[in-house]
C-alpha cells in the first residue's frame, strides 16, 4: 500500500458477487436489510474496514454509513453509495428513506455488544431485530479463487519454518526467545501482525510457540494446545520457560496476505524423543492423511471429527481432540474461528471452496505435545494441502 | 512463569480488595449480584482469565465458576470458591442456592455479545438484566500501588528506544522493517505480545510505528495517529512504505508488565525537518508539560482536554486532538482504553491513583506527524510522570 494514499485492494467483482450471496440468502430468511459493522464482515462485504454501519438491503443497493473515514472507505471500496454518518441518530431515517423503515434487520448478534444492541433495539422500535451472522459467516466459508491465492500467500510465508528454526534455535534459549526470532521472520516478511477471532474473549499473537511441558499445560482457550504464556492475564502461548534436550517443540504459526490466513503447525525437538511422542507425532501424520482423503464436498464435519478419533485409536486418550478440545479442524479466512469445523455436534456437510487447518495433537502432561497441523481448501476430488513445510520431525 | 506448574501472581489482598470495593459498589447500585465474564475483568476481579463466570454478590463469598480450565484458575486465583461449571444450564441453579434467585443481576453489557445476552436473558427469567461495567471500569481506574509497579515495569520495557532506534534505524527502511525491529526488541525483553481493547473492533499490535506522509493518513480507529497499515483489514500502523530523508519518524509504543502497559509516544527524523514540524514537536511538549502539570485531584477530563487546545493555540488546528479524535489522554491499565478520558464530554474529576496517557499530536497531510506521549499517575500533589525515554526529537 502507498504511503501517501489510499487504494481498493479487493477487486469488484468480488464485492460484487459476495453481496449478491448475501442478499439471496437475507431474501430467503425473510430479513428485509441486515446492518454490518464488526471488522472482518465489513471487510468482507466492502473490502474496507473503516469504522463504518453498512446497509444491505435483501434487494437493490447497499449504502455504507461512514462514521470514520469517510475518504478512506471511499478510495478502498467499490461499493456505490458511500455517505458519511455523523450521528447514530441518522440510522432510523437513512433506513426509512431507503423503503427499510419496518421489517426484520439483521444484526451480527454473536459479537455485537449488548449494549449497542440494546441501544438499536431503542432507535429502531419499528424493526425486529435478528441474527444475520450466520449467513454472514456461511458465505464467508466458501473461498473464491481470489481469496484462495491470498491464503495460498499466506501459506508461502510460513513455508521456510524449517529453515528458520535451525538458523535460530538454539538449547536453553527460552520459548518467548524463540518465539521472538520467529515473529520477527515473520513481521520482515510483511505479516500484518494483527490477527483476529470472532469468539468472544478470543486473540492470539501469530500462533503458539511452546516446547515440553509447558506445551502440555491447559489453559481458558478452545485450543488443542495453550501454553503457559507470559502471565495469568494473556494466559497462553510462548513463556519464560527454557527449551531443554529431549523436548519437543511446537511451531504453529499463522501466515498473512491481505487479512486472509492460513495455520501450520510443525515439530522439532531439542536431541531426540522417547519413542511414544515420536510415535504419536506419527499417528497425527496418519490422521492429517486420513481425514484429509475424506473431506469432500458432502462429508459432515462430525463425521470428519470421529474419524480422527478411530485412527488415534489407542492414542485417542491422549489427543487434545478427544480430551481437551471437541474439534480436530477450523475453518480459516478472515478470522481464526470460521466455520466450518470438524467438531462434535457440527453436522453440516463440507462444500467446495471451504478452507480448513486440520490440527491433530497428542498431549503428554508432564512431557510436552506434538502434533501437525495444515490448511486445505476443500475441491470436488477432495482436500488440496495449502500449507507446505516439511513435515518430518526435525530433531535440531 | 513455571513451565510445569500455575501460580498465583496477583497477591491475595489486592484481589480482596477489589472484590470488596466492587461490592460496595454493587450495593449502592442496588444490584444484587455480578456475573463478570471478559477476560481483564476477569483476570482484575480474580487474578486468572480462565474462561469463567465469576458470582460476584453485592455482599458475601463470590463464586468463579469455570468452563475451562479448573486446576488452572485455582492454582492462579487466590479466590476461595472456585467451581467447575460444566453447563450454562447450571447457571440459575447456582444463583438460587446462592439466595440470588431474582433481582437485578450486573453483566458487561459494553463488551458481553448480544447473543449471549439474550441467552442469559432467557435462562434467567426472574432476574433483571443490567449493565455494570461502569462500576468495574471506575475502580480498575483507580491503580493500587502494587498495580503502580507492574506499569512502572511496562514502562521501564520502552525507556530505551531511543538507543534502539540509533541501533536499527537506516535510511530507505520501510515502515514495516523498522516495526519488525522494535516488536523483536520488545519481545526479546518479555512482552506478552497481545495487547487488549474493550472497545468493539479494537486492537493493535504493540502500538504504532510509522513516518512520513503515512503517519498523517486518517483511518477507522479512534486515536490521533492512524498509519495506512500493510492492508485494508487491518488499515492501521506500519505500512511497506519506505522511510525517506526529511520525515519525522513516529514510534508510538506500549510495554507490558503482567498484564498492565505503559504506553510512551516519541519521535526522529530522518536527517533534518521542516522548521513548522520542529515547531509542532516543541508545542506537544509544552501541552504534556502544562495539562500534566494541572491533572490533578478533582480537575474534570474535560477541562483538561479544552487546555490542551488552548496550549496549541495557533496549532489547534493540525492538532490531531482538536480535529480527528475529541481526546487528548486516555486511561491505561489492563485495556489500552480504560478511563479516565481528557475528552470533549467526558466531565468527571480526576482521582489520586489514576493512571493515563497524554498524547498531544500534529498532523500535516502528505507530510506526516509528530507528538509526545507520556504516561502518568495521578498524586494528590500532581501527575507523576511514569515513562521515561528521552524527549528531544532526535535526528538519526
Amino acid at each position: 500500500m502507498s504511503a501517501t494514499e489510499f487504494h481498493q485492494s479487493v477487486p469488484t467483482s468480488e464485492i460484487e458477487q459476495r453481496i449478491a450471496s448475501f442478499q439471496s440468502l437475507l431474501a430467503e430468511a425473510e430479513i428485509a436489510a441486515a446492518v454490518v459493522v464488526q471488522s472482518a464482515d465489513l471487510y468482507y462485504l466492502t473490502g474496507t474496514s473503516q469504522n463504518a454501519h453498512l446497509v444491505v438491503p435483501s434487494e437493490g443497493e447497499p449504502v455504507m454509513l461512514v462514521r470514520r473515514t469517510l475518504e478512506r472507505a471511499q478510495a478502498e471500496s467499490p461499493v456505490r453509495r458511500i455517505e458519511q454518518l455523523s450521528s447514530l441518530s441518522e440510522l432510523a431515517g437513512v433506513l426509512a428513506a431507503s423503503g427499510l423503515g419496518d421489517g426484520r434487520l439483521g444484526f451480527e448478534l454473536d459479537v455485537l455488544p449488548a449494549a449497542r444492541y440494546l441501544d438499536y433495539a431503542r432507535r429502531l422500535p419499528n424493526h425486529q431485530l435478528v441474527d444475520c451472522s450466520d449467513l454472514i459467516r456461511s458465505i464467508r466459508a466458501i473461498k473464491s479463487p481470489w481469496e484462495l491465492e491470498r491464503i495460498r500467500e499466506a501459506a508461502a510465508m510460513i513455508s521456510g519454518v524449517d529453515e528458520r528454526m535451525r538458523e535460530v534455535f538454539r538449547l536453553g534459549m527460552s520459548e518467548i526467545e524463540l518465539a521472538a526470532e520467529i515473529e520477527f521472520w515473520l513481521r520482515s516478511m510483511g505479516h500484518q501482525g494483527q490477527l483476529r477471532m470472532r469468539s468472544f474473549n478470543g486473540d492470539l499473537h501469530y500462533g503458539t510457540i511452546t516446547a515440553g511441558p509447558a506445551s502440555a499445560l491447559p489453559g481458558g482457550t478452545d485450543t488443542p494446545l495453550v501454553g503457559a504464556g507470559l502471565n495469568a492475564y494473556i494466559g497462553k502461548g510462548a513463556s519464560a520457560s527454557l527449551i531443554d534436550s529431549g523436548m519437543p517443540i511446537v511451531i504453529d504459526l499463522i501466515g498473512s496476505s491481505e487479512g486472509y490466513i492460513a495455520d501450520q503447525t510443525r515439530c522439532f525437538s531439542a536431541g531426540s524423543l522417547p519413542q511414544h511422542m515420536v510415535s504419536a507425532y506419527e499417528r497425527s501424520l496418519e490422521i492429517g492423511a486420513e481425514v484429509s482423503a475424506a473431506s469432500r464436498p458432502g462429508v459432515l464435519g462430525s463425521a470428519l471429527y470421529e474419524l480422527a478419533l478411530e485412527v488415534a485409536d489407542d492414542l485417542a486418550p491422549a489427543m487434545a481432540s478427544g480430551t481437551r478440545v471437541s474439534f480436530v479442524a477450523h475453518g480459516i479466512g478472515l478470522e481464526l474461528d470460521e466455520p466450518p469445523f470438524f467438531a462434535r455436534g457440527w453436522d453440516r456437510p463440507l462444500e467446495a471452496g471451504m478452507v480448513f487447518a486440520l490440527e491433530p495433537k497428542f498431549v503428554f502432561p508432564g512431557e510436552g505435545a506434538l502434533g501437525l497441523e495444515n490448511s486445505y481448501v476443500v475441491t470436488a476430488n477432495g482436500a488440496e494441502k495449502l500449507t507446505s513445510a516439511p513435515e518430518e520431525l526435525i530433531a535440531l
